[in-house]
Order: C-alpha cells, then structure tokens, then sequence
C-alpha cells in the first residue's frame, strides 16, 4: 500500500529526531498571518532560538521515517498491524548543495511494523532484488549485518561500555581506514587488548556461511551476539526457501550503520564498480515509535536512496533513449491541408497507442524537423499532397536517415514496435 | 513530457501574482541559521510585515503556474518551442482547511507555450476526453468562452471602459445569479442600457453554432469580439477533424475565469448532475512570461483540480473496490512447515504478477483471516498439511465465502482475472 503524509510537521515531531546538525537543516516554515502576534519585546530582543518557537510552528520534513512514525501512531487503532507500507516523497534539507546532496530530493521507503517475523527482513531483499531487476542494475551487493552482533563483540572483548564509541566508530571505517578507526577507539577508552580482539573479529575472511560459524564460537559468551548469529542464518534460511538465483547477500561485520535506531538486521547496499557510497540502506528497530508514546512496535524498514540511484543509473548509461522524450513521432507537413489531414492521422496514432505530436504552427518542414531534432523524437512522419492522394505517408527515421511509404496502420505497428 | 518544478520559490518569484489575498496565504519559510543576522533593533521594533522579508526569502509554491513560467524564462534558450510539458505536484495554502479547500493539495497542469495555434486548444478538449474516459467519468461538459466575446460584448454595449468590472461581475453568476450581477454591474458605474444589452447577449440561447451566428452578428462593430467568434469557429473547425464520437464543448458566454491571466479561449468542466463546482479549468494567455521579462510568449494551458475530482469519484463510487488495498490474496498457514511451503507459493504468484502477502508471524489461522478481512484483501490462500501433501491449495474467495482446491498456476491464473 502507498501512503502519503503532509510535507510539513509540527516542529515539536521533527526537532530532537535527527541530532543537533539535523535541527540545524530543518526548514521552519513562518505562523500564517501576523506570526509576531505571539512575542513580547523580551522575545525579540533574545536570539534567534529563542524567537524561533514563538514565530514558526511547522517545518518541512526532514526524512519519511519520522512522520511515518507519527502517522502510525496516531492511526494506532485503526491500522492493521502487521502495517505494510511504502512512500515516495519529496523531503526537505537546509544543507550546501553539491553533487548528491541536495535541498530537495526524494526518498523510496518501505516498511513493516507490527511484526518481529524475520521473514520481512527476507522480503526486503525479495524487493531490493526486484527494484535493481527492473532498473538494470546487475552488479550490487546487500550487504548485512545485526546490531546485537555488534554489541556481541563489544561484549565479549571487554568493551562492553564503549558500544556507542563502537559504533561510531567503525562507521567510519569506509572514510577514514582501520588506522584510524584504531586510534579513535582508543581515545574514546577502549583498552588496547580489545581494539586487537576486536578488529580481529571484524576481519574475518571467509564466505558468509564461513564468518557466521566463526561468530557463533567467538560470541557464545555474550546472549546478545548469541542471538544477532541465529537471527542471521534464521534470515538467511528464509531467503534459501524463495530459490533465488542470486540473493546478492553478503555478510560485512564491519557494517554498522550509524547511530540510528536500529536494533536488529542491517542493510546496505553498494553498487559494485561504481564510485559512489551505498545507495540504500535499512534495517530492524524494535521502537521507533516509542518516541510517541507507542513502545514496542518492532519493525524492520528500508529506504533506496533515489539520486543517488538516479547518478549511478547515469553514469551505467541505464536510462534508455526513450525516456529523454514521450513523443514517438512528429507529423510534419507542407500546408494548410496536410496540416488538417494531419490530424487525423494524429488522432489514429495515439488511440493505437502510440505517442505523437504534430507541429502545430505552418512553417517551413526544415524547422519543423529541427523541432523535431531539438526534442529528440526518434520519427517523423512527412504528408505533403503526394501522400494525401496515396496514403501512404512518409516515414523517416530521425537517426538512420531512412525513408519509408508505409500507410497508417503500418507506422503504427511499425513505431508501437521498434 | 513531464515537469516537476521545486517545492520552495524565492519569494520575489511567486509574492504579488495572486492578489493580496494569495500574499496572505502563501507559506513563508524562514531563512536558515540565524535568521535574525540581517535585521536590526529597527526592523525588529516594526510590524510584521516589514519583519518578513529579511527572515524569509523563500516560500512554498502557490500554484504550478507561476513556477512554470518562471522556468520556462529561466530555460528560454534551451527550451525547443512550442514547448509542452505536464505537472503534477502538491501546492500549498495557508488556508481555513475544509472540503474540498485543503493547506496542501495536488494540481495536475498541462500547457504549450511559444504558439498562436488552435490546434492547441483543440488538444485540450482531446486530453480532457481521454482523462476523463480513463477514470470513468462519462456526463459532463467542457465549456468553453473567449475572452475576446466578452471584451466584444463590453464594447457594442457601450461598456467599452468596464471590461474588468463586467469580467469581475459575470464571473460571480453561478454563486450570486443574475440580478445580483446586474445590481453590480449597476453599482461599478455601467448604465441601465449597457447592462440590459449586454444580459440580453449573456442570455442567448440555442446550440453552439446558433450561439456563435448570433454573436457573430451582435458583436460585428467589435474587432475584438469579431476575432473571439473566428477563434471559436476555427477551434470548433479542428475540433470536428479529430472525429470524436462526441467532444462534450458547449459555448457558455457567461464564461469569464476570474482576473486571471486569459486572453483567448477559456474552458472550464463541469461535471453533470454532480453538486461540486467546476472541477478543471483553463484557457490561452498571451503574455504569462511578462512580468518576468520575457513578453509576447503565447501559450494555453490547463489544470485539472485533483483534490475536486477525487470527490466526484468518491460520488459516482468510480474508485475499484481493488483500489483499496494493493494485495490480491493472503497466504494463511498452520505452522512452521506450512508457513514455509507458502513462502516458495508467494514467490511463484510474485512471479506471474499477482499482488501476494504472506502472515508473517505464526498465529491462528482465525487471526490471519481477520487482518485479510481488515486489509480488504479478496481472496485467502490456505496451506495446511493437505495442501502440502496434494499440491492443491485452498483459495477461499472472502466476499463469497466459497472455495476451491486448485494448484498454483490454476491460482495465479484465477487471481490474474477475476
């Protein structure tokens, strides 16, 4: 099922959800009508964050996670649950602009909530699988990884105080290299016997049966890592019974994800041999809405990040020709009257389903093929008196140069077709 | 082609193309950071309107009118011209919510700019015809004006001086009727015998064609109202080329669009026996690009009022049941072992293109069958350890309540069609 929330939000739902930078690129947006109305002389003579609450009660939303929490929340009685949904919206962020990063974008997630059955974790790779399919992207890897894996190891090499050090850390790990991921675990206090124990751990080799079998004997002594093991291959069964010809899954310890809300599976997505971070991630949380007041709503959610996926798609050459314009054909013609037999021809076309236009002004065909090649329309078809005695109109092919008399029930076939 | 323009404008684009009352109703958002950087105790100590500008530089588009003649000057030397494009993107106003009046709802335009051609006109009643078959809206009328009769009206009338109060007046007729129209007319300065004229061609009946004959008499002294009924003529002319069973246009000379930009053909739908207002309106503009410094652009556009035509669907009862909710079937297990025969049964159905969703937990099947029942999910699929053992599913069809054994491409087939 679709859904779709508002583009604002009360700031009192977005502030405080995405950390103080995340705060900072919230856009306010002004109280309606005089929005000083509710300030003394005290508010305006403080500082911009202390004016800002009495000025600007909505903002633009930040991420789709966020409201759909809010939503199902509030909808608590009357949704369904397990509660499927996905949600294609634009989202909002004050930041610099530059190459993917921008101030407008949009955002594709889907989630469950409701439900703690791994078999959704399965069925995001089920849809990962089928997304990349249709858009031609072969190459790609999903990879997973479970927080309480993570928090396994802290456990069981005496950091078991330092996750959140832990796991900030090693989430650099892609930018900023081992070294120096070593060097901030250990100004942020872990002991150097388990910096060694662990990075020992996270470079396991091996396939990802293989690195399992390995954590299940290194993490026995902690519940948590215990469990983050047995819910992976659980996964991972599951994901063996749909017979897929390639899952793309790939265990990756190191993978972590930041210090989001999640609690379970985690996902990323990189697109191999292409130059670009992951362009989708996701993962389990057990309580993403108890923020709202609703604990205990385990859920397991994943979003595509679609400019990035747009900026791959480009550089793969992925978009076909096609898209760059609808129109199939323009019609072409010398004057008044193969204007107005035109038309008719126009009209044949599209209810056979085919795409055209023709040029709407009289004008010479030199500018009305340039029309044509401007908006790269792929045919145009030429009537002039010759073809309306005949009927067989002239169909040109706008790349090869290639000419053909073919009547109208042909160039239909001919252009539904090639 | 598709558009889709921004959701914030700078303010300078959209504030003083609606009117003060659309100033009032846009949404302002505030600049980011330390919005109060660039003010003084001055700006501060001052009402809000003079506060506004220097905490806000952007806002949220209005419409998708102004933005779109924005871009289309923007992108003046790249564009091809005629230049199409449709849009469908939410606008926003900080209005009184009520229905059909919404802060945030869908417009769906489309228009051609950089040509005087009819031809264009007529392509709006072809995709007016074409929308409204798709969605199974079959009773209405598409009626069209031009604002050339009225300004011809206003000057064999002796009103020559009051086209603005006359277009102002008449556009008020549905909501006041007529006498007070003429007790307005009256009261912004037009003379008893101008106002008797003039409702004596407001009032002139018959068909179309008799319609524009009449016209085409009455208003022979006017060179403006003489050009609005060749317009019509010609426009009608193409219209008749495209040989539509029937193309729903009537000729309504009450027809005025407001004080909006429209210099020619103006439409606007209407749909029969439904009590909602008009539902899409439109019409030629000869100079939208003007006020941002690129005169002369003639184009004609059209928008459909999506939030208005949702409601007169919800009316005639137009949306499919199936809309409801996007899964055909619900795969219902006993156990573990049936759970996981249904997941490979998910897979093959995915694969022939039904809709599946799988229980994700273990539950009783009478559980599973009321989250199919909530959901509106047509049909449950039952997998016990019969099924397994003979390969024959259960499908319970949940409106009718009867079931069939049938292996799983007898499924995928029935759920395909029926």
């Amino acid at each position: 099922m679709p859904l779709e929330t508002p583009a604002m939000e009360n700031l009192s739902v977005l502030t405080g959800k995405y950390g103080d930078e995340g705060d900072q690129l919230l856009y306010k947006v002004l109280n309606s009508g005089d929005f000083l109305s509710k300030t003394n002389s005290h508010d305006l003579g403080n500082d911009y964050k202390h004016l800002l609450p009495k000025i600007a009660g909505k903002g633009l939303k930040y991420d789709l996670t966020v409201p759909f929490a809010r939503y199902v929340v509030m909808n608590r009685h009357d949704l369904p649950l397990p509660f499927k949904r996905y949600q294609i919206q634009p989202v909002w962020r004050a930041d610099n602009p530059q190459k993917g990063r921008y101030r407008e974008f949009y955002q594709c997630d889907a989630d469950v909530v409701g439900t703690e059955s791994l078999i959704c974790e399965a069925e995001i790779v089920l849809m990962i699988n089928e997304v990349f399919a249709q858009l031609g992207i072969r190459d790609y890897t999903i990879k997973v990884n479970h927080r309480k894996i993570l928090k396994g190891i802290t456990e069981t090499t005496g950091a078991e105080d330092k996750e959140t050090a832990f796991l900030v850390a090693i989430d650099k790990l892609d930018k900023i290299g081992l070294e120096k991921v070593k060097q901030e675990l250990a100004e942020r206090g872990l002991t150097e016997e388990s910096i060694t124990k662990a990075v020992r751990i996270l470079e396991l080799e091996g396939s990802t049966v293989e690195k399992l079998a390995a954590l299940k004997d290194l993490l026995q002594a902690s519940e948590a890592g215990t469990t983050g093991v047995q819910e992976l291959e659980e996964f991972l069964d599951i994901l063996e019974k749909f017979n897929l010809p390639d899952h793309h899954v790939a265990l990756d310890i190191t993978l972590a994800r930041g210090l989001s809300y999640y609690t379970g599976t985690i996902f990323e997505v990189k697109i191999n041999n292409v130059a670009m971070g992951s362009v989708s991630g996701g993962g389990r949380y057990d309580d993403l809405t108890g923020v709202f007041g609703v604990p205990g709503l385990s859920g397991v959610g994943f979003s595509f990040g679609v400019d990035r996926l747009y900026d791959v798609m480009e550089e793969l050459s992925l978009f076909p020709e096609e898209t760059l314009t609808g129109t199939r054909a323009l019609i072409v013609h010398f004057d008044a009257e193969s204007q107005e037999y035109g038309l008719l021809s126009l009209k044949k076309l599209r209810d056979s389903g085919v795409s055209v236009e023709i040029y709407p002004d009289l004008a010479k065909p030199k500018k009305q093929f340039g029309y044509a090649d401007k908006k790269g329309i792929p045919y145009v078809i030429v009537i002039g008196s010759e073809e309306i005695s005949s009927g067989l109109l002239t169909l040109r092919d706008m790349r090869s140069g290639q000419q053909e008399k073919l009547n109208i029930g042909q160039i239909a076939d001919r252009l539904a077709t090639s």
